[in-house]
C-alpha cells in the first residue's frame, strides 16, 4: 500500500447492467425504451460550433422547456446528468442532519451507495411479503426520505394519498419521489410540490423518453428546495448539461404525440406479456412500469437469467436478500417479448 | 424557515462567468477558444438512435483513444463532465484525510469552493508578489496538494522540475497538477505518472480544443489512482459521459494538426497582444495560457471592465484581496483583440 492511500475514501461502487455491445442480443436489463426517441429529435440539426463555448450555466431552454410542459414556475426545476446526477446532488444538499435518512429495503440499488458515499445513516425500511411499502414505517423519526414510486425492482406504483400521507408526517425532513417509472401508469406526486415545501419529485429522460443516451433528468419541487440544490450543483460543477443534451432535451418536449404512443405500444406489450407469462408459472405484480418482476414456482431465477444470456437474451438478476428468486425483465418490442416467451415455454416445458 | 432547512447542507457556490445571450458580444471573459472544433467534429454525424441507451459507462471508447493519444495505458485515465467533475470526483476521492490540504492564495477559485462543500480543511498558501508559487511552501505537512500549471488567474507556468519536486516531497498525499492551459507553451507534468503513483494530472476539452460546450475533462495518472477514482464516480452516477460527449471527444483526437494550428493562432495573437498593451502602460506576467492577467499604472482596473462591457467587450474581474486591480482577458481572434485594443487605447489615452 502507497503512503497517501491511507487519505483515499474506499467504497463499493453500484454495479450497472451490462451493456454489451453486440447489436444481436435482446437487451432487457436496463429497463431502456424499446423505441426511437421522437421524430423530431432525430431530425434536429445540431450548430457544433455552438460547442467552442461554455453551454448556458442555468440551463435556460430546457429548465423553461420542462416549467412549461410541467405547468409550473422556471425557479421550481433542476436539471441534471440523468437523475442519478439528479439524486446524487438532493443527498448531499438535503440529507445532511443527524437522524438516519429512510428507503425500503428492495429498492433501487444506488440509494445505499449514495449513502455511504456521502456518510450519511440510513434505515432500509423492509417492504412486505408482497413488497409493499407500508405506510406507518415511514412514521418514525428520519432526516429524510426517498423512494421510487413506482418502486424498482417491483414495479409496484402507490397511489397519490400514500405519498401524501408520507409527506404530511415528515415536513420536518425532505421527502424525494424518485419517479423514473412514472409515465407507464402511475399517478404523480407533481399535484403536491405546491401544497407542500418539503417534496421534490424526480424524473428521468432515459425511460419514458428514450433518451438515456444524453443523461437528462430533473427534479420538481418548491422554489427554495431548487435554491438549495443549485447552490450545490454550482459549488460542484457549473455546467453539468452539454449543449447537445440542452437542444435535444427540449426538443422531446415538443412531440407529445409520439411520446404518448410509444408509452401506449411499452404498456400493451407489457401487459400481454404479463398474462403471457402467467399462463407457464410465473408470479409478478401488476407492472406500472416498463418491466416486470417475475418469479417462476419451479425454475431458478438465476438459471433462467444464464440460459437467456446463453441464447443471447440479456436480462436482470440482482443478487441479493428476499428477491435472488427474481428477474427484471424490461419491456422490449412485441417482436422481441415473443422471442422471449418462446425461449422461456421451451425452457418450462423442459423443467 | 420551514423545519426541514436544519439538515440542509448551506454553501457559497462558484460564480461561473457571465454567458450572455447576445452574438454580438465580444466575449473574452470565460477563456473560451475563439476557434471553431476541427472540421472532423463538426462533420461528423451523430447516430441518435443511440440515444435510447445508456452510453457505456466505462466510456472505453474515449478512454482507449485518449491512451492512444497520450501514450499511457486505458487503465491510467478517467474521464468526467469537464475537468470540473474531474475535479470534483478527486477531491471527494483523495482529499479524505484530517490535514489540511494546499493550493495557492491566487488560483482557479473553484478548489475552496470543493473544499467547503465536502467539508475538508485547506490551507491557502500565498504566492509571492510577482504571483510565482515558492517551491518551500510546499514542503509543510499537508492532506493533499492541487494547482493549475500554469497558474490561473495569473498564467504563470512553472517548469517540470517544480512540479517534480513538490510530487517527490509529498509522496505520502495525492499532487494533483490541473493541466487546463497547458497546451498554450507549457511543459506537462505527464511524463511523471509513470514515475510517481502520486500525481494526478487532469486535462480538460474546454480550451485549447474548442469543445467546452461538450463539457469533457479527464484525468491521466497512476493506475491505482484511476481505479479509487472510478470507485468514487460509479458510487455517484454511473453514466456521466454522454453519447455526442463520447463520439465527438474521440473525433478531436484525430485532427491534430487542427489541433496545433488553432494553439499556434492564439498564442500568436497572445503574444502581439500582449506586446501592444505593454507600450500602453499595461503590465502582465508573459502569458503561458490562452489569457493575459493584466492591470494598469494608471486606470483601474474594475473601471475598465465596466467600460468594456458598456461597449459590448466582456472580460473577467475578480474582487478579490491582491488581484482586484487585475483583469483576466482571454485571446479571441486577431480581429477582436484590435477591436479590443483600439477601445484599451482610447481609454488610455483619454484617462
Amino acid at each position: 500500500m502507497s503512503a497517501w492511500e491511507k487519505n483515499i475514501r474506499k467504497v463499493i461502487p453500484y454495479v450497472p447492467g451490462e451493456q454489451p455491445k453486440d447489436k444481436n442480443i435482446i437487451k432487457l436489463n436496463t429497463n431502456e425504451n424499446p423505441y426511437d426517441p421522437s421524430p423530431r429529435v432525430m431530425a434536429k440539426q445540431l450548430e457544433l460550433e455552438a460547442l467552442r463555448k461554455y453551454p448556458d450555466p442555468a440551463v435556460s431552454d430546457l429548465v423553461n422547456a420542462l416549467a412549461d410542459y410541467h405547468g409550473v414556475s422556471n425557479s421550481q426545476v433542476f436539471v441534471g446528468v440523468g437523475s442519478d446526477d439528479v439524486i446524487a446532488m438532493s443527498f448531499m444538499t438535503f440529507f445532511h442532519g443527524d437522524k438516519p435518512i429512510l428507503f425500503p429495503d428492495i429498492t433501487y440499488s444506488f440509494y445505499d451507495v449514495w449513502a455511504e458515499l456521502f456518510g450519511i445513516s440510513y434505515n432500509q425500511v423492509a417492504v412486505d411479503d408482497n413488497f409493499e411499502l407500508k405506510l406507518e414505517d415511514y412514521y418514525q423519526p428520519n432526516g429524510g426520505i426517498i423512494f421510487p414510486n413506482p418502486n424498482a425492482p417491483t414495479s409496484i406504483a402507490k397511489p397519490i394519498s400514500f405519498i401524501e400521507d408520507v409527506v404530511k408526517h415528515n415536513t420536518d425532513v425532505v421527502v424525494i419521489v424518485d419517479e423514473a417509472y412514472v409515465d407507464f401508469g402511475c399517478e404523480s406526486a407533481l399535484s403536491l410540490v405546491d401544497k407542500y415545501d418539503n417534496v421534490l419529485v424526480v424524473r428521468t429522460y432515459s425511460k419514458s423518453r428514450s433518451m438515456a443516451g444524453l443523461r437528462i433528468g430533473y427534479a420538481i419541487g418548491n422554489e427554495k428546495l431548487i435554491r438549495y440544490l443549485n447552490d450545490v450543483k454550482y459549488s460542484f460543477n457549473s455546467y453539468t448539461m452539454n449543449y447537445p443534451s440542452i437542444v435535444l432535451g427540449v426538443e422531446s418536449l415538443a412531440d407529445e404525440d409520439y411520446f404518448r404512443e410509444t408509452i401506449a405500444k411499452v404498456m400493451e406489450t407489457r401487459d400481454w406479456f404479463t398474462e403471457e407469462i402467467r399462463k407457464i408459472g410465473f408470479r409478478c405484480p401488476d407492472s406500472s412500469t416498463n418491466f416486470v418482476f417475475v418469479t417462476h414456482e419451479k425454475l431458478q431465477a438465476k438459471d433462467i437469467y444464464e440460459q437467456a444470456k446463453a441464447n443471447k437474451i440479456i436480462v436482470r438478476y440482482f443478487a441479493k436478500p428476499r428477491i435472488d428468486n427474481y428477474l427484471r425483465i424490461t419491456i422490449g418490442t412485441r417482436e422481441e417479448m415473443e422471442t422471449f416467451l418462446t425461449f422461456l415455454k421451451k425452457l418450462v416445458s423442459n423443467a
